[in-house]
């Protein structure tokens, strides 16, 4: 995800040698005495990708340190949240293949399609599980209710979404509502406990929450346009399933509160054929999609604006490279 | 599910004023300030049942006070316990409810039925979510620790229960350990967190979760009995469905061990026919249903066995008479 500048190569290696204790952790965390549960954990650590999260949980903790940026700065509280968020962030992958009908996962079959939904719900269940037991034995109880707080976020973000399928009414500001809660809710949260770690202040924590708050909505946006318009040998997972499953995205939204009569009959016309060639065609033409792109760039600057809270250091410079490239990103 | 006697009547009623306790905690802990969610929680709150884990952690917090059996010997951890463990319960029934691709549950449509799969599993991640979320605000890390493990092994148990559908050979080892986990964990944890709240050692803590243990195995054998015999009218749910979603039984199991040859091929058929009518007459006749149930009333009598540990109490003597109406339930 990171075209890592040469400046910045050093502290890009301080947090892929953290990333990789936090496989362990999640590896560790996930044994079980049973072969079946361990051969379906392992087939969800292949799902693993960006690592977005913990990312933000490393970078925000050195961050908020400041120099110097080596991994002496993190303690295991933060490796044990990083874990955590990455887990519930897994779970949330496995039960959304299950709602959408997903087949394909970073270029491999879904767990739904491979073993069937009943196995994919369980497993998700089981990354949930796992999540707060970890969660539970880092010994702070306020940490494992920040998380429980943020989960019933998600599930409510996701359930009210649902709740709107096929809703061709849906507006700007619950779109965004939505999304607040399912995906940003979890990204502004690790944020905030990488910087809670390294002693920040409540000013300072929530400023890093807003920071990854509002990029998680711009990556929830950029996802609705790979989703629309990318190219699925690069984005590796299956293209066209929000359409398909009836999820209103942002460039559908602002593109419908721009027409009117004929035009945006011929716009629903598409919808309701499922036609996302003729729908993307469309949506480009409309200049929605820009529209749309546009709102995402905002949401980085807005968030980018929050580092200038922090102390100058290579993590800081870090975190608005992420920023970037969460909107730049192909895949 | 109890027939109470007149000397339990006082100590009955106690239960019943805290389990109302309980279902108050339950509602405030899932209100949200999205009517979406509410509407799908009032749903499941028509679920509740006969609150088995839920008056197991409130008759073993009483039992091991002894006398004056009272509210007054529960403190605000008995009733946060016994709302988490209602609501992990609840969280595997909605999912189980579309594992089993089940349509009615105590006499009402299932919300997978009534709102899709993508609801359902939604849903039982709010509550699964809520139920860690309550728990931590007890402020115990280990109560959280010992339920986080708990929710582990139940989806470890469902999981390789899930890896055995269609199983003709599963043996009665597996069964039982499969049930182990995914229902007897549950039940037997309620048991042993009512106890420590009352002060328990760990030799009382234990012999609680033996009892809880022994008695969860108990309870799923009777519903295995009555999902091949119960009346559906009774019963209040779907009939029938392990047979139409392959699970194997504790009565298939005990019978197939048993045969050989032709007749053990006839079996074979009237399962793979899912002729759930000509399975039960023959699981009758060849008395595979009172080897199942003699099982479970030795479990019931092996758990009574533990409660002798307890003070003389009129707390102790219900706990006795709820082991005893867990297999001469009817629904």
């Amino acid at each position: 995800m990171l075209q890592t500048a040469p400046e910045h190569i050093q502290i890009a290696k301080v947090v892929h040698h953290e990333l990789e204790k936090v496989e362990r952790i999640f590896c560790e965390q996930l044994a079980s005495d049973l072969p079946v549960v361990n051969d379906l954990c392992h087939h969800v650590e292949r799902y693993r990708g960006k690592m977005l999260r913990p990312s933000m949980v490393l970078l925000t903790g050195l961050a908020v340190s400041g120099e110097p940026c080596d991994g002496s700065a993190l303690l295991p509280e933060h490796l044990t949240v990083a874990t955590v968020v990455e887990m519930i962030h897994m779970a949330t992958l496995v039960h959304d293949d299950v709602l959408d009908e997903a087949s394909v996962r970073r270029r491999g079959a879904t767990v739904n399609t491979l073993r069937g939904n009943e196995t994919a719900v369980m497993l998700g269940d089981y990354l949930i599980s796992n999540a707060f037991h970890l969660c539970s034995r880092a010994g702070d109880p306020l940490l494992n209710e920040m998380l429980g707080q943020v989960t019933n976020t998600l599930c409510e973000g996701e359930l009210v979404q649902l709740s709107h399928r096929d809703d061709l009414s849906l507006d700007q500001a619950t779109y965004i509502e939505i999304v607040r809660r399912k995906t940003a809710a979890l990204v502004g949260v690790s944020c905030r406990l990488g910087a809670r770690f390294s002693g920040a202040d409540d000013a300072l924590q929530d400023a890093m929450d807003r920071f990854g708050s509002s990029l998680g909505i711009a990556f929830q946006i950029q996802d609705d346009l790979l989703d629309l318009a990318g190219d699925p040998d690069v984005v590796g997972k299956s293209i066209g399933r929000d359409l398909a499953t009836g999820k209103m995205t942002l460039p559908v939204i602002l593109h419908l509160a721009s027409e009117v009569g004929h035009a945006r009959g011929e716009t629903l016309r598409l919808i309701e054929a499922r036609d996302a060639d003729g729908l993307r065609r469309r949506l480009i033409e409309d200049g929605a999609v820009d529209r749309a792109r546009a709102h995402a760039e905002e949401l980085v600057s807005e968030a980018k604006l929050e580092l200038e809270r922090l102390p100058m250091s290579s993590a800081r410079d870090l975190l608005g490279t992420l920023a970037d490239a969460v909107i730049s990103r192909e895949a």
